[in-house]
């Protein structure tokens, strides 16, 4: 089989990148590893910056995202008991962020590449990106016992931080920067209405907590909790006890219990490797770069990664020129390291650190303190919230 | 002796404080264990805010400074090679520094003191602040070997790091934050105009650098340098040529060399003591925290303590409130840890640290970048170099 661009990876990035390519009459071919029900099991971030939202539109998937998509002007810090409303839309000159399921999403975006016709190949093993090093480069995988082989011009790696396309690799090409955060954050999704109609980030001298939504009936809600925590330990009771501690009183006392139907601990770690390009071979996404969840950047960040790679495609098939793809690892990368330190700062800000000293304790107070007294302070939070520019 | 102030320290804070209150006709008498000439021989900060200058004003003693000092509408900051100038003016609507060297600040105070005839008492061995957690406070002190008492309503405690007063209040009274940082700071003073009109601050993998001045034909030069540095090992040439290394070419081809008359390396750390008040001693400055230079915080933020002490003070005297003195505490440390913050905040994305990790170094770059790219995390800088509100 021969295709121009080889997508590894059905997640959201993989499938934005596709449509995009479709909807400009370049030939792609997606695999992944997984089923399409697994892929469509996962419980993933939801909330969608501009550009992340733009992006959709022009891959002609965003229609039930704008139906049923719930617009937020705005977000709480909650401290000292009490919260602190960050004015997105008031802060940015009217921007603001969209909340709608990464599962949504993925979903949109699968049903839209097979109303087009264009090809999935789903629960296709031992992928394997081949000679990209060169100018002929292929995929292969296994499928009901036969290897396969798609030929192609350009190889993208969208299949996450486990994926197979960054270990394809050689390691002295590849340069890496990471830091493993001493806490993990334990989840729970619950059909219960969300304590307030926009999401509360809580530091707490508990530790972290965050109320997030889904929908106006379904909540996600989060705390902070130490690595060795045993997920059978914490019964929905439990869970819920714990978040009321962490917030003001007046949204404890609020809050709609119930039972929850996922419950995850999640490690969080900042992650980039560098470059994103390998000649024929392009990272995209968690492929090449993980943040931590703290101010939803991961998904935005592989969107924009599709934005500069879809750009520098349609450069390079209707234009004849290579710029766009020269340049792509450096873009990207710009961008990738602005939302990574936001991601890092943000955490570091709403957390509470295991071996933090009186003086790192204080700073952190008087950080988040300054930040909802300056406008100035608050709008960087801001511009960074709902995203810097693509 | 009786009096209605006693004012421990004859530097800045304590005179300005002294010149305050005697404009309001409370009478006061400074103590100080070192002579008029020792004081008058330290060379200290000279980055002035418009809080500051404001209250030189209303010490009337700021002809001089407004005759000689130098205002600054910005500054640089220096990475990458290049110059990124933080526009104050524009950025704050208006704000600017005042460069006015402190000793010459210490000099002009000194000078109205004396022709005001406030009593100074300079050579003060073994001052003392007593009984202060009750009634009838008093200071003694001993001179010409002759114990003297001082009865006073209250003490401020203006004498700094290692000064009596804050070591006077009971351990158990008092709570202690510090950071020391893992390298000093190379100065030097010279008799050369200096390499720029305004500030460059600089950060280069060989260490931070700072190009100030005193006036523009007195230039003050500072190299970030390891705590075990020998000061006899740095010559001159040694100096510029290191000081060189650190700054865009552009600045070190034009500067200009020549001996200098002061070569010292100083620590940096970060040091709050709470609370700021005991009873009738209350703290002031140094005496209460110190911040490293980064940022040139130390001054303005003795001059915002001796602000709210004065009015305070004002308050107790005139209209027979002690709300002033109830509240001097919290409202000194609001505006201290925000300035400790902002001072922490500048030296660690300006320096180089001996053991930052790989992705420590880089979220430093991505700050930069972020910072000379984005107006409001450049404006955050701005209102905290040029000084918050009082």
């Amino acid at each position: 089989m021969r295709t121009q661009v080889a997508v590894i990876g059905s997640g959201p990035s993989g499938l934005l990148l596709g449509q995009l390519l479709t909807r400009a009459g370049i030939d792609n071919v997606v695999l992944d590893r997984a089923s399409k029900d697994y892929i469509l099991g996962r419980v993933r971030a939801g909330v969608l910056e501009e550009g992340t939202v733009r992006l959709m539109d022009e891959a002609h998937s965003g229609v039930r995202m704008h139906a049923e998509g719930l617009p937020h002007d705005g977000f709480s810090l909650a401290f000292d008991g009490r919260d602190h409303r960050i004015d997105l839309v008031g802060l940015t000159g009217g921007k603001r962020v969209t909340i709608y399921g990464q599962t949504e999403l993925t979903h949109d975006l699968m049903d839209h590449r097979e109303k087009g016709g264009a090809l999935s190949i789903y629960e296709a093993a031992n992928v394997t990106p081949c000679e990209f090093e060169g100018h002929a480069p292929y995929v292969t995988y296994e499928k009901d016992g036969i290897t396969h082989r798609i030929d192609c011009d350009f190889i993208a790696g969208c299949d996450g931080f486990h994926g197979v396309s960054r270990n394809a690799v050689p390691g002295k090409a590849i340069r890496t920067f990471e830091k493993v955060y001493p806490f993990g954050w334990l989840g729970i999704l619950a059909d219960v209405p969300p304590v307030s109609h926009e999401l509360i980030y809580a530091n707490h001298p508990r530790g972290f907590a965050l109320c997030s939504m889904r929908s106006m009936s379904r909540s996600r809600y989060y705390i902070q909790c130490s690595l060795d925590e045993q997920i059978d330990e914490w019964t929905d009771q439990r869970f819920w006890d714990e978040l009321r501690r962490r917030l003001p009183p007046h949204h404890a006392e609020c809050m709609v219990t119930g039972p929850s139907f996922e419950k995850t601990i999640a490690p969080l770690r900042s992650f980039v490797a560098e470059p994103m390009r390998f000649n024929r071979l392009f990272l995209v996404g968690d492929a090449a770069h993980i943040v931590p969840p703290t101010g939803a950047k991961g998904l935005n960040l592989a969107a924009s990664d599709v934005h500069y790679l879809f750009e520098a495609l349609l450069e390079h098939y209707q234009d004849r020129s290579n710029a766009g793809l020269d340049s792509y690892s450096a873009r990207a990368l710009a961008r990738v390291w602005k939302a990574v330190r936001f991601s890092w700062w943000m955490t570091t800000m709403m957390h509470r650190f295991p071996d933090t000293s009186d003086f790192d304790q204080k700073i952190q107070e008087a950080e988040l303190d300054y930040l909802t007294h300056s406008r100035a302070a608050a709008t960087a939070l801001a511009e960074n919230y709902v995203g810097l520019p693509f």
